[in-house]
């Protein structure tokens, strides 16, 4: 019995790592093929290139196949350039189809096309024909090898059928019942199966109202459908509503959670990579995160040159320039918050027809409250320190309509992106800041200038 | 057959509300019987209470239950206030336990004593047990109605109890093999026993390999394990490492995707509330925004002094302050970047021991790196458009310096939290934004002072 989740990946690499370093092969070798696929494969992520090559031909057959699936693409890329082209063949062939297309996305066309030719003529098209379907499309990481029934089957002879097909976990529960042509007419769960009496007809048990995508249709849409409707997988049929696949759980799980980080990264103005940030190495990191720390620099100096055409006022009141940053600050944050929530809301699904409306006027309210506590707030404050009433006031008025239009900027703006078919994420926070800046201090100056005897 | 997932639940919710208010009562009541649950739940919550309850009481037995279990909270407790006790007493039986905890996780104490009277002693007893167990738990979460078997059942007999415990479908995949003491031995899936010969024993095929989480660990952890693993269920023991229940993919999902949206609002500083934020009314809205930017407001001011400690230099340089909101913006996107960074990886379990280490050594070039670079792009900017090379250096030379502190600051913080046993990321980026700013404004003046003839 394994005792709790293994604690540290990186103690057990370094086992594994000692014990190839004093050549004692046999006992590596029993280790790596004892533990979990997904362990193997952080270990091996772990190791340098001349290891990871020795653990994976440690392996036993089916051992390395469920851990060359765990592995990321750069350690996959990195380990089938290490492989005679028969061992690339044999863990290809292998492979389900949806990890395989996964990798092939990430692979130069050149390195594609010549491993397409190491594939058997069925695993070949299966491949192509996935390769096919837009990127990031449920067809792209469907599994073809599905259990497909008849209505006229009864409960045995389906059992038999599931037996005969053989499916991994992630396929096994749920079958898709089809008619001569291909089309979806019904879904039985294995559980409907195992309940039913042997000689019941699959027509008579299988469930006759379900959901599907289109193998054009987005990855998170499979994901949503299969979250919402707590299934564990969904049909995907052709533009002729044939069944070609079913997107499964395992992979809902990790799209939804890629989408989660995706969003998080916009917000920050981080350029999405598909691979996980920690690993990636510093170059591109930089490369992820300076375009947009550049554009939003430039950017920033439009707030110059708004100051610049009050650099009388400026300059006769030297104390309103100590406030800029708090409510440039009191801006950026309003909007941020805002921001946020319409863009998780989209991912989510959420706004759509009248509720849009309806968040948008309630947001223009609590944008407005904001604007007057907030207001208040400051007037406190800067009376407290320096017991100007007049700048206090100037302040005070500045930071409600600031934090209104702001408020209201970080919600409109993500929303018209996503009419405009960008993703609402762009709307990164750092933007909604910077724009929010320039209106900002253009406001404030403008007050000033109407209200203090200058 | 469903054509495609529903469209527009809103127009459903319009159709049904008119057959209400046109009395037709048995149309309304095929309608809302014939959709699936989780559109019945959503056309609910779009109604008002009274058609809710109309609605509500359309529904069959099972369908009630099923819809019940979708809804939100508040409209739970708001139909349950409906509800005669006999009403509530049948619903609250019925439920699957860790919904009901849910439920019971967020009534006021004196209802929840109230409801327990009202089930029957066996869910009694499994809803205070439930509730015994510390918030946010698996044990809160788990469904304790999991198939259980012994080692010596024939494949057969397991296949048989089974049968006769009519497990719902997201219990019935995965079965717990244990031992007298209930102490868990190993775990059988449902394609292991369909698989296998009928006479084969369970302990022949069963995993003697498995993770699993205690009834105290964090709901979070479960999920993980089932992500990471690929996995449908994780079976949760007791502290004497008796088998309780088992926590499910479909709550696995959900709190996955909790967990980010959470991530992603405690980021921009929204205090998170469990429910969904839609729909909470606008009063709750306000709350949870309005508290931190209070906070930040008043903190903002510390720049005030900082400048006001300037002030000689600001006056008699007054296009100084026409710089500082694209300084002190270029800090806080920095700042921002890597908190975001950090906080989700911390929050995906990525960093620990050394590997935080080295995130921290390449962060810290990784902020040399982009400073450098964005100095020049302000230099050349700022050269561009005044034409003064000192301002430019001064500039330059501040950019740089605030981008490689406010990066190692956006790292450092998280991470602090984290060891002082904070949430990291309530070290939201405006709380980096505006630390940053008083920095990044003290260190641009004292550059200048000294670099600037005043």
């Amino acid at each position: 019995m394994e005792m709790e989740i293994k604690k540290d990946i990186y103690e057990l690499a370094e086992e594994i790592s000692s014990l190839l370093e004093e050549g004692r092969y046999s006992e590596a070798k029993k280790q790596v093929n004892s533990l979990h696929p997904v362990d193997v494969a952080e270990v091996i992520a772990s190791l340098d290139t001349r290891k990871q090559v020795l653990v994976f031909r440690l392996l036993n057959k089916n051992q390395a196949i469920a851990v060359f699936e765990q592995l990321d693409f750069e350690q996959q890329e990195n380990l089938l350039r290490h492989f005679t082209d028969e061992g690339v063949a044999q863990i290809l062939n292998q492979m389900s189809p949806d990890d395989r297309t996964e990798l092939f996305d990430e692979l130069p066309a050149k390195v594609v096309k010549k491993f397409l030719n190491l594939l058997e003529p069925a695993q070949r098209n299966i491949a192509a024909s996935m390769l096919g379907y837009p990127e990031n499309s449920a067809g792209r990481i469907m599994s073809p090898h599905i259990i497909d029934l008849k209505e006229f089957y009864t409960v045995e002879q389906a059992l038999n059928r599931i037996r005969r097909l053989n499916p991994p976990e992630e396929l096994a529960y749920t079958a898709y019942v089809i008619d001569a042509e291909r089309h979806l007419r019904g879904i039985a769960t294995l559980r409907n199966l195992v309940l039913a009496s042997p000689e019941e007809q699959v027509g008579e048990i299988m469930n006759r109202d379900f959901v599907f995508v289109f193998t054009d249709d987005d990855q998170e849409k499979a994901a949503q459908i299969i979250q919402k409707y707590d299934l564990l997988a969904v049909p995907v049929v052709d533009q002729e509503g044939r069944l070609v696949g079913a997107v499964t759980i395992d992979d809902a799980i990790d799209i939804i959670e890629a989408e989660a980080t995706e969003d998080l990264h916009r917000l920050a103005a981080i350029v999405t990579t598909e691979d996980e940030y920690l690993r990636a190495p510093a170059r591109q990191k930089i490369k992820s995160r300076f375009l947009w720390l550049a554009i939003l620099l430039v950017m920033g100096t439009f707030t110059s040159f708004v100051m610049q055409n009050f650099e009388n006022v400026l300059q006769s009141v030297i104390a309103l320039s100590f406030f800029i940053p708090m409510l440039t600050d009191a801006g950026g944050n309003v909007g941020s918050q805002s921001t946020t929530l319409v863009v998780r809301e989209l991912a989510l699904g959420k706004l759509e027809g009248r509720y849009l409306w309806k968040m948008i006027l309630s947001e223009a309210l609590i944008g407005g409250v904001l604007g007057v506590l907030l207001g208040i707030v400051a007037m406190a404050r800067v009376v407290f320190l320096r017991e100007s009433l007049l700048l206090g006031l100037v302040l005070a008025i500045s930071v409600g309509i600031i934090v209104f239009i702001s408020n209201l900027i970080g919600i409109f703006l993500p929303i018209l992106f996503k009419k405009i078919k960008l993703d609402p994420a762009i709307a990164a926070t750092p933007v909604i800041t910077t724009i929010v800046d320039i209106i900002g201090v253009f406001i404030y100056l403008q007050i000033a200038q109407s209200l203090l005897p200058l």
